[in-house]
């Protein structure tokens, strides 16, 4: 697995880290050449992991399925052969953090999350799944309810089989229900012109915070698609966001 | 020919131009994906037009000299049959000036020019064969003298034929000498871990410019290399520059 890591200068001690997870079709170098976070990151003092969005390695697939190579939705599969290298949840929360704190000098307590799309999706389960573990969640034009969104439950049964209740474990709006836990801080940007609005349905997730009595700041921006224009023109309040979480004393 | 125009919301009349020339490699996606300067071009008012680095059709281009494609070094070429669509430098200064006049509500007495690499060459060769044209000129890591420069030789021998005379016509640190006209107001970085400065010559060019009393501000950036973080962390520096020149009364 490959991740890029972006480490600011004069850093004194050990630093905070937020994890930014990518979307579809991209990879750990994506977020790094196309969204200009690194001024930010600088600013803020701000480690930055930035890992590939899914494993690159599949056995035995078959052709009926082959949509969801190249994907993942950051859950671990159960189903096989997927369940062999499709661990991503796991990868992301345990196997990468432990590689970023034995090499890098980062604060193990001062962890956030973010990601764009289905990436998106990755960082709000990371969060809810993990009481206390990160400071602050954001994302960018996030699936927030795919367990619910029939272009997605294609993907999601080459991961589970037809288990509807096993899915909705891995389902951000699903989960808002039952989390039970410290102030998430929650920040979400979407664009009024993102064709994907109804893969996305983030007014489901919206209401489910509401009905949870959890608290979320949610941008709906004028003229904005889902593309990496978007993502670099609001990489600027996501930083700002979570330095303050993460930078305060 | 396929070119890229950002245009910043909010303009009152008509806005001054910067045309930014890519290097090898590169096309007219490259510095609108991965520079960030929309946000300095939003900044200052100034619209952006990035053009293609070359033509994209040859005819019975012979084998040996198949390397030539995917690059111009924004030269008119003269030998046959690159003669026939390699003419870049008209291009960029003739041909793409007029569609922009026409279709984009440009200042046409307000342009300015900048490149990186090779693009680099081509904003500087632009800017002294026409003196006055462009009220700044900018270059990150240019190539400078090309036609010293073995490796890019055979590349202008594609173009040229042997005629050394002609491909000193087209070499910045040669055009220099005879450059008679208004202040350039030339800026340049380029990191001191560039593995292309060999090739660069930048050495040359500043030798050509103090023997022609053509000042000339210069900053070599510790650490930095050819690549596009280079780029993009020198483009509010670029953009400041010309802004003095663009936006002035």
């Amino acid at each position: 697995m490959k991740f890029a890591v972006y480490v600011p200068d004069n850093l004194e001690g050990p630093a905070p880290v937020l994890y930014i997870l990518g979307g579809m079709s991209s990879s750990e170098q994506t977020f790094i050449q196309k969204s200009g976070f690194q001024r930010w990151a600088a600013h803020y003092g701000i480690i930055v992991v930035s890992p590939d969005v899914c494993p690159r390695v599949t056995f035995g697939v078959e052709k009926n399925e082959i949509e969801a190579k190249g994907l993942s939705f950051y859950v671990n599969a159960v189903k096989k052969p997927w369940n062999r290298n499709y661990q991503m949840y796991s990868y992301v929360n345990e196997e990468l953090p432990s590689i970023i704190q034995e090499n890098f000098n980062v604060n193990k307590d001062r962890q956030s999350i973010m990601g764009h799309s289905m990436g998106g999706h990755g960082a709000l389960i990371s969060a809810l799944k993990n009481p206390g573990k990160f400071r602050s969640v954001s994302a960018l034009a996030p699936v927030c309810n795919p367990s619910k969104t029939p272009d997605i439950q294609f993907i999601l049964k080459c991961y589970f089989g037809d288990d509807t209740k096993t899915m909705e474990e891995w389902d951000a709006t699903c989960l808002v229900a039952d989390y039970k836990g410290p102030e998430l801080n929650i920040l979400i940007h979407q664009g009024n012109n993102d064709k994907y609005a109804e893969q996305l349905k983030l007014e489901n997730f919206i209401s489910a915070c509401e009905k949870a009595g959890i608290e979320i700041s949610v941008n709906i921006e004028e003229g904005y698609d889902h593309g990496f224009y978007f993502i670099s023109s609001f990489m600027e309040q996501h930083f700002h966001h979570h330095s303050k979480f993460l930078c305060g004393s």
